[in-house]
This record gives structure tokens, C-alpha cells and sequence, in this order.
């Protein structure tokens, strides 16, 4: 098993997420805190009773500001490099359940600089382009305009930038070079980056001049930035954000590392054509079934590498009962690898239909959701 | 005699001007220059005359492509910080004459997060309320508001930041460190910084959508930053800013270092009365003159060290007969170190009366100078 390394910007290897939960610090979800979200959104979203969203900071205190009345808001965001993939849609979908349930503001950044400066062959023209094709997926998931705002890191600079610098006065470059495993040889650009992702976090209560608590859903790779940020946002005078933590959907190809749009064979992409979602899990999906059918029949399948099961966990089968049934189908054999692929085509092809004709529709809605300030 | 320390941060000692045109790699403004530039002027400015304006880089080169009618664009700044002091004015009142007689546009950059970033003790309140002051000062010495446009780093990012990424990423931490002195307990937003200096630069040809020149006046100081810049710009398919640098207005103690506004014994400021000034030059102007009159008629002062001289030189006595004329008489020991005084402070008290007339209507006239993109 490759020892896996887990950064802002580097996945890889078998992520072990208990120990991630001991490392980074990180509180996993208890019973206690199901039951508390339970109660105010009258369900509980299928990435929290799966564990999906399995780990936070601060996630009782926000609940105990919620029910003195003290609302919370959402902070999300995605870098525009490449297209958007099933791996991306995850958290936002479950942004959007929390926007609904509790009724709340989201900020969502999208720091257009971000992955231009880390990456050696993006141009600032494509990441442009990145940015506009990312805002599509996006709004296509539902979110409510009237309570959205997309925060773009270069076009909404005239309000972040100065705040950025106040994160950055407070942040030495000894106390990034660990965490985020900048060296010498980095650019001036990666350095400062942080400083702007902090901004969101405390960007409502600048505008609003009121201390608001702030909620982050993210994956648990972004927790280093975000620790930096807690430990700055109370010099500045503003509340530490909590954050709401998920595993990674897995690539294609297994379990190792989190799906991906830059590797070469590339993660299921929101504008697949029914035939590419065919293809691509036909032809890549790990399977944790056996090699013959006969095999397969008498040993079973294993779900907890087979990769269409996964998806089917993670994203695409809301229900737990069919969930389960699927489970134990495989596992004793009775379900067959076509079966399993099948399915999780048919599952994945009506979302992304679904998807795609709101997708075409938002292209006429993007400035309801751009900051106007 | 103190070794000098010449940094965009810190300048200090007993500046030996030749020296720093062989360690920053400038080229001294010859005979040949000031020909060309008396050419397309119609008179020199005196400060060129009396080589207190004494270095630049591609001047040659700017020249050429003026007489091809390749327009320049001046590009200056002031990093809000404190009051404006006489030797701010110093190369802004250049500037302006550059202006003037080549009928050229100018970018005058506030970057109002620099001193935030670099000072401990000043607050980003602190430094906005500078930005205000320091704009009035610019504005009083006449700049044509048609030709000039004010860019302020926080007010202007979204035009800027975008742009000081594209910069960023071609420079590392290891380049900046030893040009600046900067070191891992530096601070984001001071490694960062220098990207954003770098944008007035180019931003002119960003907006029109071709290669502009850029000439820089500045302090010699400042030149670190500029040959970065230097490197930086080609490399993005813009041209080499040239420059036409200045030594520094002696502090009122004497010779050494540059006059500050943030030292004990401060310079004298924009906004200072005719008592203050009469008051700081009395009392604090180091004077080259011997310790009894006696002395004084019978050996004579020394105007190489004389403050008040200097001042005369560099800003108050434009006319160079009579500048030689009080050296004369000073150095001989026919003038005596009151009369000096007294000159001096009466050429400096007219100027500021005028100075803080125009300042007080400039209160008006911000709106006209910002940018507005």
C-alpha cells in the first residue's frame, strides 16, 4: 500500500482518514452532532449518515450560535483548472442541501488565480476559461441565487485584496513552508495564496460589520489552509470558521488518491455524453469483483474497492436500502460486475442528463449570482 | 563615516552615489542625454542640471522611440505611510515637469498595503488616512488631471491583482530574498509585494492592447524593485520599463540617510507652518558653517554639508546664478550661517504657502484623478 500524502494540492496513495483525523486535528462527527442537524433540517443528508462527511471543527459551537439565533453562513469554492468532475460535484451537492435546510447565505469562491500560479502549464487565459465552464456546474445544482455569491478572486480583488493583506501581515513565510510545502524555489504568487483564501471567511461580517459564524464544507486535503485561518481570524477580531469535512471520491481507477481531471485517464466529467460514462466505467472503473463469473458466483465481489459501488455510495444511490440490498447482492456473488457497472451507468447517466440541460440553462444566469459590490 | 545601507526599506549612512551606479548596474546621465532631452524640452530642469537627477536605465532607448513617435508613459508613486516631507516632492515635482514638456501621461501608483505590510506598528486605518493626505499633496503640484490617473493597490485590484499574478509566478522566494532583505519570518504580503509594484509598469499596454515605453522616475532606492520588474516584464511580452532615478533630499541632521517623516527629529512637511519650518530650520538644519562668526568671515562654510544649501539646491533656488552666487558668498565667509538660514527659510515658506493653497483646493479634485475602470 503506497503511504499516501494528503496536501492542498497533492492526493495520492491510500488515504488513511482515521489518521488524517489524528494529524490534521480534526473532530470526526459523533452520534450527538447527527442527531442536533437531524433535528433542524427534519433529515439527514446521505453523505452524513454514510460518513462521507465524516469529520469538522467546530461544528457544536456553530450549532449552539444557530440555536441562540445566531445564523451561520456557507463558504465553498473551487479553483477553475479543468472541467468539472463527479469528485468536485460532491461537496457542493452537499453545500446545497445545507443552504436549504438551514435556510443560509453561501459564499463561493473562486479563486481564478489559485491553480494559474501552482501549475506550471495552466495559462491565465485558460484558468479564465476554467472559471466560466466551472460557474456553469455550479449554478446547474440548484443553488438559490438570491442567497449565493460568487466571490471571484481577481474580478472581486477591489474587496479582497486589502483584506488579504491584513490575513497576510499576520502569516510568516516559516509558518506556510511546513504546511503547505512551499520552499525557496516557490513563487511570490503561491505564497501569498492563502491570504485570499481566508478572505471569505470573514468577508460577510467586513461588509455586514457584525460578527457572523462561518461553516466551510470542504474535502479534508483543504484543512491546512483553513487551519491557518483559524488561527488568524481571531487577531483580526472575527470568529474561527468551523468547517464540515468529507473523504474523496475515488478516481477511476481505485482507491488511491481522490478523482482527478488532469490525470490521463480523466474522472467522469459533468459534460460527458452517455456513451463516455459507458466507456469510462466500463473500460477503467475498478472492479472488486473476480476474475470469471464462476469465481465470482462462489467468492463474491468486494464492494470496498469496487469503484461503481463507491460511486453508488458516495453520490448516486440516495437510497440506503437499495444501497444495502446492492451490498449484499455483490458481496455473496449473486450480483455480477456487468450488473454493478450497468447500474451505476444508468444512475450516473440520468443524473448528468438532468444536469446538463440545467447547466445549458445557466449560462443566462451568471450574473445573478456575481458579487455586485 | 557610517557604511551606507541603500534598500527600498531602509537608507541610512553616508550615501556614495558612484558606488551604488556600480553595484545597481545604473548608467549615469551624460552630456549626450541631457542634450536630447534640452532638445525636446526647449530649457533642462535644474535637477538635471545639477545632476540630482543622475541615473537611469534604457533613457537611450526611450528617446529613440520618442523621436519614432512611440509615446512614453511616466509612471511614479507613494506608498501612504505618513505626512508628505520636502523630499517626497523632490522627484514628484520632476515628474510633473516630464509631464509638461513631453505632453505624456502619468500613473501615479498609491500602494496603500505597502508600509501596512512593512511597518508593525501602522494600522490599515492609519495607512487609508495617509493615502487621503498624501493624494492632496500630489495633486497640489499641478498635475494635469486629463493626463494623470491615481492607482491605489487595494482600490484598484481588480485591475491589479490579476495582472501582479502574472508576475508572481515568474518570480521565487529565493529571488526577492536577497534584493530585498526579506527572510523567512517575512510576512506574505511583504514577500508578495513587489508583483504589485510591478504593475503600473505595463498596465497601460494591458489596457490598450499594445506595447507602450514606460520610464520611471524615482529615488535611487527604489531601483531594486525596478530591476526586477526589469527581468520580469519581457518575459510577459511587454517592455523593459526605463528609468531616471534621484539621489536623495539630505535629512535636516545632516548628510546622511534621506529625510524621513517617521524619524524623532522629522523633515519638514507639506503642511507645516512658517513658524514650524523657521522653528526646524534653526534649530535642527545641520549647518556648514564654522562654530563663531569669527571664524566663519576668516574660513569660510562649507555648502557640501550646509542643509540649507542643500535645500536650495535641490528644491528652492531654481536659478543657478544665484545658487552659485551664495556658494560663493558662503563659502568664502561672506555669508554667514543665519543669513543661509534665513534665505532658505523664506524660499521654503513661499513655496509651502502656495503649496498649501492648492492642497486645500485639491480636496475637490481627488474624484477627477481616480481611475476609473
Amino acid at each position: 500500500m503506497a503511504k499516501s500524502v494528503v496536501t492542498p494540492w497533492e492526493v495520492s496513495g491510500n488515504v488513511d482518514y482515521d489518521r488524517l483525523v489524528k494529524e490534521f486535528g480534526v473532530s470526526k462527527i459523533d452520534e450527538k452532532l447527527l442527531e442536533r442537524i437531524r433535528k433542524h433540517a427534519g433529515e439527514l443528508h446521505f453523505m452524513l449518515r454514510r460518513k462521507i462527511f465524516f469529520a469538522h471543527r467546530d461544528l457544536k459551537w456553530l450549532l449552539d450560535e444557530y440555536d441562540k439565533g445566531n445564523k451561520f453562513f456557507l463558504y465553498t469554492g473551487r479553483s477553475p483548472s479543468g472541467p468539472v468532475h463527479l469528485g468536485h460535484l460532491l461537496p457542493w451537492i452537499f453545500t446545497k442541501w445545507l443552504q436549504d435546510k438551514f435556510g443560509v447565505e453561501l459564499w463561493f469562491q473562486f479563486p481564478d488565480e489559485e491553480k494559474f500560479l501552482f501549475k506550471q502549464g495552466l495559462s491565465y487565459e485558460q484558468a479564465q476559461k476554467y472559471l466560466f465552464e466551472n460557474m456553469l456546474d455550479v449554478i446547474a445544482l440548484g443553488f438559490d441565487s438570491k442567497k449565493t455569491h460568487f466571490l471571484v478572486d481577481t474580478k472581486n480583488a477591489n474587496l479582497m485584496y486589502g483584506e488579504a493583506c491584513k490575513v497576510a501581515k499576520k502569516i510568516t513565510f516559516s509558518m506556510v513552508k511546513s504546511s503547505f510545502g512551499l520552499n525557496e524555489q516557490s513563487n511570490l504568487g503561491q505564497i501569498f495564496y492563502t491570504s485570499m483564501q481566508a478572505v471569505p471567511a470573514f468577508l460577510p461580517p467586513v461588509l455586514k460589520g457584525k460578527e457572523i459564524p462561518c461553516i466551510i464544507p470542504h474535502a479534508v486535503d483543504q484543512d491546512p489552509h483553513f487551519r491557518l485561518t483559524r488561527d488568524i481570524l481571531p487577531k483580526l477580531g472575527y470568529y474561527k470558521p468551523a468547517s464540515i469535512q468529507c473523504s474523496f471520491l475515488p478516481p477511476l481507477t481505485g482507491s488511491e488518491g481522490k478523482m482527478s481531471s488532469s490525470e490521463s485517464i480523466k474522472g467522469i466529467l459533468s459534460t460527458d455524453s452517455p456513451a463516455d460514462v459507458k466507456n469510462k466505467i466500463n473500460k477503467y472503473a475498478f472492479s472488486g469483483g473476480q476474475a470469471t463469473v464462476e469465481e465470482h458466483r462462489k467468492r463474491g465481489g468486494d464492494c470496498t474497492v469496487d469503484v461503481p459501488f463507491q460511486y453508488l455510495k458516495y453520490l448516486f444511490e440516495e437510497s440506503d436500502k437499495k444501497l444495502n440490498e446492492i451490498e449484499k447482492d455483490y458481496s455473496s456473488g449473486k450480483m455480477l460486475t456487468g450488473d454493478m457497472k450497468k447500474y451505476t451507468i444508468e444512475k450516473i447517466n440520468n443524473f448528468l442528463s438532468e444536469h446538463q440541460k440545467r447547466r445549458e440553462k445557466a449560462k443566462d444566469k451568471i450574473p445573478e449570482f456575481l458579487l455586485k459590490i
